[in-house]
């Protein structure tokens, strides 16, 4: 592999190029494949990440809608003395549908229409939890700093996004996991980013508010929200113990395993990032999730570039601009075999859909045994030293020097 | 990619099969190939992770030799009050080249001559910080529960692989991370997994003990040794702050973050492990920890299948056999931008050489801030919560179940 001085800037449009997985099938022979999808994918010898056929109905009514569509199985080994537990999941991730400049009320209505939509599929193909991206019900304006995006923040109990997964929650008998941008009346009308967990039969389970808030040159979403104060928190549903890991979280290793630690089984990482900024990261961060704790991962990228009315920079030096990047979705779920399935389209609506036995979960740990070998009391001390102001760094200096 | 139902069972031939990337370059064309590279290689636009070239005189030696050579450099923005500090690094894999029923002063002998001349290559390539695989001195008979492979065991301070690595490393003017099976005479002849730091002008600057100890079927090496005493120290050497991770800590994302958190620059992660265990994990790790912890890895795996005198059993309902799988070389470096060289060959002993700025450790932590953001208070808290035996999960239940 030699570097190439051709450029590969991304503005989403690519020719041709909507995921890696489908350049890598156009390309290698099958016979190659087979060692790619090994190493590179998980996909064992006898244990395939295998694709799941859906109705033609459905896969016809995604073309005709123009989302991606796409559906596999995970495999576990069947267990004597209890039985498998197969959950079907889905991921949506979603554009905005209308220009950032049209009335928010129809800004809202067109997302609304369009997730509606993508969520009455999962519903038609049996998914029983599904989530949607981080503030799916709105642009991502915090790019541009300016605060009447916050507009689009609601109660996280009763508002119009709750009330609407309340409905499909209802409908399709589906957990849903729905993160959106919470105004939290009863402190002063503080802004949160937060994760309502919708139950199977339409209740509001909880909220989660994400932990760590980035501050990447622009991506200072601190000055919308601050860090949350919801611990890792663990919903125990009808269909498993599930948590969220809200966005930038997923670069925090000792987020992740904190939601391991209060027994998840599956962690969703509903999340909006850029190509530019995080693309090479984003096919790592939830597999090594899923394998150092055991869970099942379901990574949900933003998808799009959204144009904003008013010019801002991006502190990068760049004349200011009205887009922040090429929202690169490419959503896929992890397991903690270390399989992955492919990746959603980079320039589509899509929904993902996976089969997993939970089962698999309590097998990994117990092969790997990585809770019995983490010596957590090591590093509860060493972590309560680190966080003192007069902390001194263990280094062994060379005399020499 | 659709599943492949053809065996890919791993047995280190694999007819032409040298690794993912020759595999990628061979097939996918170059405007599609940059890409694969962006995406899974972080080979990012202007960014490209080069290809150094080494002499003619070095690369036919290679040749000749029969060990896989590569060299790569990463890319670092120049700063205006710091000089770049340019660090060449190496990782070193080997294979054991005599059998294991060989007398144990010759297998010994047969391993030092082969690291010798690779070692003599990287130090006329210029390498400044070389690191050998784990236990890279002896077989590695821990697979077979038979306690004769102790006898390699030796001192760290004093021991034939150490007085080897300081004549190298005075030779060459190279600091060299030997990690080797200890006897600790101090302390009734216990065995530890030992990395022993030495620095560029010979001197044994200290030592660190394998921390996490895996007990994955007949990979439970506590027969042999335990959990490590030597904490988390970072060698502040004449090329920079550097810090070893050996072998099954790599699954532990405390265990690299600890080492960040004293303030290595470069984490060095020594390792022995099979296909069929652990492959798809590889691509993974090293490059989670580098991102997360906004340091250079290099990742450092045997090679070869080593058949042993006696059966034994794996714990896996095999019938009892001789060896204990490929080991499949592939070692590589990751950087702290999400970017990282390909691997040396799965089925070769080989040098992979890369030239680092690690002045881009702190860029990476300036521009994500993840050592702000990681609210350390938070999780010493919770893990000292943990570790309690009447520790209580954070979890919510659906009240309708």
């Amino acid at each position: 592999m030699n570097g190439t001085t051709e450029s590969v800037a991304d503005d989403g449009s690519l020719g041709g190029f909507e995921s890696v997985e489908k350049l890598l099938q156009e390309y290698v022979p099958a016979d190659k494949l087979a060692h790619v999808q090994r190493v590179l994918y998980g996909w064992n010898c006898g244990k395939p990440v295998a694709a799941v056929p859906l109705s033609p109905k459905l896969v016809a009514a995604a073309a005709a809608a123009s989302f991606d569509l796409q559906a596999y199985s995970f495999t576990a080994a069947p267990e004597q003395l209890r039985p498998p537990r197969i959950v079907r999941v889905g991921l949506v991730q979603n554009s905005i549908c209308a220009p950032t400049t049209a009335p928010f009320v129809q800004q809202r209505q067109a997302i609304f229409e369009r997730c509606r939509q993508m969520i009455d599929a999962a519903g038609a193909a049996g998914v029983q939890v599904l989530c949607l991206q981080e503030a799916w019900h709105m642009p991502f304006g915090f790019c541009t700093r300016e605060k009447q995006w916050n507009e689009f923040a609601e109660s996280a109990e009763s508002g119009p996004s709750t009330r609407l997964c309340q409905e499909l929650a209802r409908k399709h008998g589906m957990v849903i996991i729905s993160p959106i941008l919470e105004r939290d009346e009863a402190h002063g009308g503080t802004i949160w980013n937060t994760a309502v967990v919708i139950g199977h039969t339409g209740g509001v389970l909880g909220k989660h508010r994400k932990v760590h808030i980035p501050r990447v040159g622009d991506f200072n979403e601190s000055t919308y929200y601050m860090e949350g104060n919801t611990g890792h928190p663990v919903f125990e549903t009808a269909f498993g113990r599930i948590a969220v890991n809200i966005c930038y979280g997923r670069h925090h290793p000792m987020n992740w395993q904190a939601f391991g630690l209060n027994g998840a089984e599956l962690v969703l990482n509903p999340s909006a990032t850029v190509g530019e900024l995080s693309e090479p990261m984003w096919p790592i961060e939830a597999r090594n999730a899923a394998i150092a704790n055991s869970y099942y991962v379901g990574a949900i990228n933003r998808v799009g570039t959204e144009t904003f009315p008013n010019p801002f920079t991006s502190g990068d030096g760049r004349p200011a601009h009205t887009d922040f990047g090429h929202f690169y979705g490419s959503s896929y779920f992890a397991a903690p075999d270390a399989s992955r399935t492919p990746s959603l389209a980079r320039n589509k609506d899509g929904l993902m859909i996976a089969d997993m036995d939970l089962n698999l979960c309590q097998q990994l740990r117990d092969k790997w045994g990585f809770r019995m070998t983490a010596r957590y009391e090591l590093y509860a001390e060493e972590l309560a030293r680190y966080v003192r102001p007069n902390f001194q760094p263990q280094v062994i200096r060379d005399p020499s020097l």
